[in-house]
Order: C-alpha cells, then sequence, then structure tokens
C-alpha cells in the first residue's frame, strides 16, 4: 500500500522545513532529477522562502546534471543517473554552485517506465549536503508517478529537517 | 476575479506542450524565479518528458541569477528581478547554458508580500528564448499566491505553445 501524501501534508512539511532554516539562519539549495523542480515548487509554496532557500537546478537530462550540477561524467557512466554517487554528487554539487549552507538531492526513477530487476519504479535517492558529511537514503516507493514524486519530495524534506534538528534518520519512514 | 487554473487544466498544458514539442522534435529548458521550480514539476508531470525536457534552473535569490543563469547584475540593479529584461535574460541564459532549442522563464511577485505600486502583487514576466526573437509577456495576474503562481504556469505553457505552433499570441489570455 503506497504511503498517502497529500497536498496538506507537503504544505505542512515546506511550513517545517522554513522552521527548521530559519531557527538556525540557515540556506537551501536543490538539484533535482526525478520530481523536476517539484521540491523547489513546494518549498517557495511558503510566503517569505526567499529569506532561507536560494534555488536550485532541474537536472533531468543526464547533460544537466553535467552542465548544472558539475557530476562527473564518469560518475553517470558508472554508477547510472539513479545512484547513491550520483545523489551525493548533485547535492554536494549544487552546494558549492549556490553556496548554501545546505542542499537537497534527488534522483529516481518514478515510473511508469524506465524500471529495471536492479532498479525498479519508484526507487529514489535522496542526498543531503550541508554542515555534516553527506548522507544519501535510498527509498523504494510505491504508487503511480505522482505519488512517488510526491513520496520522494517529503521524505527529503524529513531528511533535511532530521539534519538540521540533529535528530537522527529512523524515524517514520513510511514508504521506503 | 481570479481566472481558475485547476491542476486538471495544468496537467492539460502540459501535454499540449509535450505534444507540440515531440511533433517538431524540439527540446526545452526552464528557468524559473517566482514559480520557484512549479513549472519543471508540471513539465515532469508527463510520462517520457525526458524526451524534450532537458532541465531548468530556480533562480529564487538574486545570486541564483546570476551565478546559474548568467543574469547581468547590472540588468537586475537598473531593471530589478521581476523586469523584461530579466525575464529575457533567464530565459537566453538558460537555453544557452543547457543548449535547448527552447526555454521558458518566469520572474514575478507571487505575494503576498513584496508588491509596490510599480511592481504589484501579481506582476509577471514570462520569457520565451528559441529559434524566433525572444518574446516577453507582462502580465498582473489575480488571486493569492497559489493562484498567481499556478496562471503563471499556464501562461508559460501557453506561450510556448503559440510560438512553437505559430499562432499568433492573444487568445485566450484570461488574467491578463
Amino acid at each position: 500500500m503506497p504511503a498517502m501524501v497529500t497536498d496538506a501534508l507537503l504544505a505542512e512539511w515546506a511550513k517545517r522545513v522554513a522552521r527548521c532554516l530559519l531557527d538556525r539562519h540557515l540556506t537551501l539549495a536543490t538539484a533535482e532529477s526525478c520530481t523536476g523542480g517539484l521540491v523547489g515548487a513546494w518549498l517557495t509554496s511558503v510566503a517569505g522562502s526567499s529569506e532561507y532557500y536560494l534555488g536550485g537546478l532541474v537536472c533531468y537530462a543526464n547533460r544537466a546534471k553535467t552542465v548544472l550540477a558539475g557530476v562527473d561524467p564518469a560518475i553517470l557512466e558508472q554508477f547510472g543517473a539513479v545512484s547513491e554517487p550520483t545523489a551525493r554528487a548533485l547535492a554536494e554539487g549544487v552546494r558549492e554552485r549556490l553556496g548554501s549552507d545546505a542542499a537537497l538531492s534527488v534522483t529516481g526513477i518514478a515510473g511508469p517506465g524506465g524500471g529495471s530487476p536492479d532498479k525498479p519504479v519508484g526507487l529514489v535517492y535522496i542526498g543531503a549536503a550541508g554542515p555534516w558529511p553527506t548522507v544519501v537514503e535510498r527509498h523504494v516507493f510505491v504508487g503511480n508517478r505522482q505519488a512517488v514524486r510526491e513520496q520522494a519530495v517529503a521524505a527529503a524534506f524529513r531528511l533535511l529537517c532530521q539534519l538540521v534538528t540533529g535528530d537522527g534518520p529512523g524515524l517514520n519512514h513510511a514508504g521506503s
């Protein structure tokens, strides 16, 4: 059963991210592949988000990952666009490009096509770079294209809040 | 009365953009300010969008506009982030960065704050660069933050389809 991620829940998460970042005077950047801008769209649904959100990259094509985020083409060739090393490089790349305190990345297979036995539809890597060792989470979300993308946004926001507030990961990881 | 832009209408526009671009083998890039990734998110709501959408920039902070899209800081200083020259520079900048056939840009004041007599809440410039002279449309949308942003996405898709199909502008410009 796919985890239900409603618009109301994403709006709540976006506000929680705002409080986490504003309380600590931290800025954020994003690098998105399968979510295509949805993380940024939810971040900027909050009035006043320009106080902490600098902007980001939508790295849909591989060329965008290398040109915009500076991902080493060898990483894409060796591990693929949907991989832990690519998620790491996206998050660290956009953080460096924009000089933000923290950065989130999302790369995955939203479906319905593009899946394989090794990398099924729903596989999503979420990276979080910041004043901490970069963290990459691997999820396999259940549901259709929209459900996978929305769960990815929620998971990214949850990971960021955990890292920023110093809470350990592992709480309420529904859908992964 | 604000123009109603429903999710269903945006989904329909995203599919229409897909057909317009696929029929002509054109690729697209985006540079978004006030929509914060919403244009990219709707483009990539369509399965198979990687065939024509390369990716884009979320240029929320002014620094992101200069660093990511190469907007001349003098343009931002002279005309402001929400202006015809900035919309033009964003669209042309991301088109050059990603080597796409076409590019859309959005910069505006979604509100509720940030408005002024000269530049009211709801003012949005939409740029479209491509194998045509760059076009920038000026809109003043009515409604709350979300309504302004969704009308901007719909207007961007409409402008792109008009330019790609060769239809002149001026049809059904509700809300502007």
